[in-house]
């Protein structure tokens, strides 16, 4: 079987590797807070192993629990904190358009994950640097931006083209069009070049710069295409359906194409996807906790530059 | 315009830097004989330029001109001295299979180009080396070679797959298939793991591994696609078309494709293909005289360990 598969652990190796040396060579001790305030058991492992990963690296974890109705006024005095330098939120926390409001309240300074509108209106207009001089880059949210880190890692940017065009020429299909993961994503690998056919539930949207990108940003149509004429035209297939049913169809993927799921859920048949793939990406989630420190020490700096910047 | 112009010079710099070091830190001066036989002045042009790269490098390069009839007493000659490490021929000289014959006079310990059968049988079969202990790569001829180069500096070839399958996934068209460059060109693509369509005036062959590279080496099919239906598929186009007035139909290309002309008329039409290329190389003779000299130090190396052996 000429399949390579490339665990998620070999990617977050470098990442940690450099975050860890950059803490202690550094001396500093950025402090992250993890907001709790719903009963989902999933949150509460996904907390845990956060504090698990981030006493590894260095990283100072507080989980505060709190009631949903008092989580607001919690996420405004760790914003006044200084002594805080990342605030993160466990969601859904009322499980509606609250839960959008809320992501609005954690200072754009301390927001880890990327989530505030600042970021997600850069994101989808491809504004890559929050001040002119362009010394500070956006927050990317943690799980499109570690997909992007898997894609670089298995050869799918092209490191001869200049950033921000590196995908110039790929296809690729994103089964998944949440706004967490799936959306931004299309956006982000767009932007960066490619041309991405966005999958869910009610269709397929094509993200795209245009032909010899000609478009700075990228603009989204509807299409009338199914997964079966997608598939096969789609260099990388990413995949994240929160469903133990669901699996992508392996005799419609392309000979040699890349495969990354992001599912909790194994979206492809492990044994026919080996078959047929090049590169195959089973799970993602430590790439994703690593963005997590990442963005975390970045917005840390920023915030000592803003301190200098203001005494 | 997104699209990035490749110049041969930037890829075959550092093969060239790495090869003058060689040369110098080792004290060595390989020496390469060139055979001229005809009067073309084609072929003396290229003569003139292999000994001037051939100066800079620190090679030896001499010219011998003889009458074709001379010819090959004079390779046996070479073949026997053990001052010449490589030789080469400008073909044509009879322009029809004598000129085989003759690929085959120069010893494999000489044959800089890998025109001799076994070279290029190993090449066909993909058998990469000439010793069972693996100790002697085979040598491939130089233009193919280079073309190989590009293709790796252009991120064509994926380094995070094993070697052998760098080309997973990839679909190339190749506009030419003569035994000098299109077809073995074809065979190395498709042995390292890409689809390729291999065109010529009489149609269009497939040339692959099979479905999740089943097969050891390629297999050649014939198909009834034709130009058109191959391009739009092509994430990489190489032409090599020795007419002036031929042009890739640039509206066939896939938006974001590598194209690569070894031509040395222009095979794409410079404006339009950068309107849609990702990657534009328009010529590759700087590489191919680079892998010459590569095989060349090559060589040299094969007949000192040979020397040890005996000894």
């Amino acid at each position: 079987m000429s399949c390579k598969v490339v665990l998620a652990q070999s990617i977050s190796a470098s990442y940690r590797e450099e975050l860890k040396n950059t803490i202690k060579s550094r001396n500093i001790c950025p402090k992250l807070v993890g907001f709790l305030a719903n009963d989902d058991p999933a949150a509460a492992k996904y907390a845990e192993w956060t504090a698990k990963t981030c006493a590894e690296s260095g990283v100072e974890f507080e989980l505060r629990k709190c009631s949903r109705n008092d989580l607001e006024n919690k996420i405004v005095e760790a914003n006044q904190d200084a002594g805080v330098n990342g605030i993160m939120v466990y969601y859904p926390v009322f499980g509606d358009r609250q839960d959008q409001y809320l992501q609005n309240v954690v200072d754009v300074s301390k927001d880890v994950e990327g989530l505030h509108h600042k970021y997600v209106y850069n994101m989808y207009h491809n504004i890559r640097f929050l001040d002119e001089a362009k010394t500070k880059k956006c927050i990317i949210p943690c799980t499109p931006l570690g997909l992007v880190k898997v894609m670089e890692y298995v050869g799918v940017y092209n490191g001869i083209l200049p950033h921000g065009n590196r995908l110039h020429g790929r296809v690729v299909t994103i089964i998944n069009r949440s706004e967490i993961v799936g959306r931004p994503l299309a956006a982000l690998l767009a932007n960066d070049g490619a041309k991405v056919y966005s999958v869910d539930i009610n269709g397929i949207q094509e993200f795209h710069r245009g032909v010899g990108l000609k478009l700075m940003k990228h603009e989204v149509s509807e299409t009338t295409l199914k997964v079966e004429d997608v598939l096969p035209l789609s260099d990388v297939v990413i995949t994240g359906v929160p469903s133990p049913a669901y699996k992508v169809p392996s005799h419609l993927i392309r000979d040699g194409a890349v495969c990354i799921n992001f599912s909790t859920f194994k979206n492809f048949d492990g044994d026919e996807i080996k078959k047929k793939a090049a590169i195959y990406v089973p799970a993602v989630g430590k790439v994703t906790v690593a963005m997590l420190e990442r963005n975390l020490v970045r917005l840390y700096d920023y915030q000592a530059q803003d301190r200098a910047t203001v005494a």
